[in-house]
């Protein structure tokens, strides 16, 4: 692997994801992964063996992150635009990865009609939020954005994803705290069952600005709100649980 | 008022509330009072003018720490156990507010035959937890608390108070944050839309024991996580926070 061979195209440039000297193909004009996408491959549990789905996943930042950190037998990397598709594909190549992940093209809301009920152990998701940027939607302009559409995107990527996990499979996804209500309600209307819940502060007496939860396909109805996660310290240095799971 | 004047039977004590010379009398071989208490009453809004009802109110606590901090115009505390009415009856009049506080008895299942649908402005709730304790249950042996009940418990509470509730009327709980998955679907349900919720830690970088929910009947479906309230300094003294609740 080296830079030479990647094939970028206009206003792409190749950025070291310093994991196993995978690199990401990206294209700041478009969107660029965030600490979100980082922060849900620290909190989700994939197992050795595990197959993967991650839904909306952008130029695969997800998979590929995930490839170097676990055991994960295989990972489904589904994405509806074009131009995202094209970038990950390309980077699933350069890193030597095609073995192992699978770029698909299509659409959340037909799910059914794109993989098996019951076919993946895990299922991943950092999806657009109201602010928008690159993801699931097709126009990118905030105004397409409308929050209804995002209401219905947070049903839409549950119960999809409860409809292709295992009984007992795991759906992690990176989120903002004030869609709390919709997740964890559309969550236990499709028996994805909330198990684990991190905020994340950007200090320590500040509110959260990110949420990661898991939850269990058929899981019982307990959830732990884990000790939130802090970016930084008081001093603006990153803490060392943030430094963990971005080099660790 | 004065200690004299105090009716107090077997086991009762009277303690001090700290707040306009307000006196409660508890037994501590049934149930005392505890911190869950106290911060609910300062993470609830009351405004002046409000008819507030209190559910589940033991020795009632909440409506006399609400009576002293707030301008509401009246309480109406609802119990069900026949020693903690007593207890909460003979505190009101100890303390002069028997034109503030209506102690109720009754059960939260029957709250249609006991309140018009829309006649307070904000409802209150420190329900029983799993661990048991005095409240809204009969038997207070743990064995009785068994898990089905509490979770009936929960929806319980959240269709009573949706219905009792003016439009827009403000709910306010105080719970364990392991129920937050029923909590916020139940309120979802209802249609008591949760609008700030507020978790508390014991440290900084523990895990939350308590959370604070607010919902309004009829909101709309956003919700604001707040920055968490936390009990104790790393020396183990108060914080400043949790000293202004008790104490200002």
């Amino acid at each position: 692997m080296n830079e030479n061979k990647a094939e970028l195209y206009e206003d792409e440039r190749l950025d070291d994801l310093h994991r196993s000297g995978y690199m990401l193909i990206q294209n700041p004009k478009r969107f660029c992964f965030g600490m979100d996408a980082v922060l849900l491959t620290g909190f989700a549990r994939i197992y050795e063996g595990d197959r993967v789905l991650d839904l909306g996943t952008g130029t695969g930042v997800i998979p590929i992150l995930l490839a170097a950190k676990t055991k994960a037998e295989h990972f489904t990397a589904l994405e509806i635009q074009e131009e995202s598709i094209s970038m990950a594909r390309r980077s699933v190549i350069y890193n030597g990865l095609t073995e192992k992940i699978d770029v698909v093209q299509g659409d959340i809301k037909n799910m059914d009609s794109l993989f098996k009920a019951g076919s993946f152990d895990a299922v991943t998701v950092n999806p657009p939020y109201m602010t928008g940027g690159g993801g699931i939607l097709n126009d990118t302009s905030p105004k397409a954005i409308a929050r209804h559409e995002i209401l219905c995107t947070v049903e839409d990527i549950i119960k999809g994803a409860a409809r292709v996990l295992k009984f007992k499979g795991r759906f992690f996804m990176v989120h903002r705290p004030h869609r709390l209500t919709d997740i964890l309600y559309y969550l236990r209307v499709y028996k994805l069952e909330p198990k684990a819940i991190q905020f994340v502060q950007p200090y320590k007496d500040k509110e959260p600005n990110m949420v990661l939860i898991e939850a269990i396909k058929g899981g019982g109805p307990m959830v732990k709100v884990k000790e939130p996660l802090i970016i930084y310290n008081k001093d603006g240095s990153y803490t060392e649980e943030l430094i963990k799971i971005y080099y660790e």
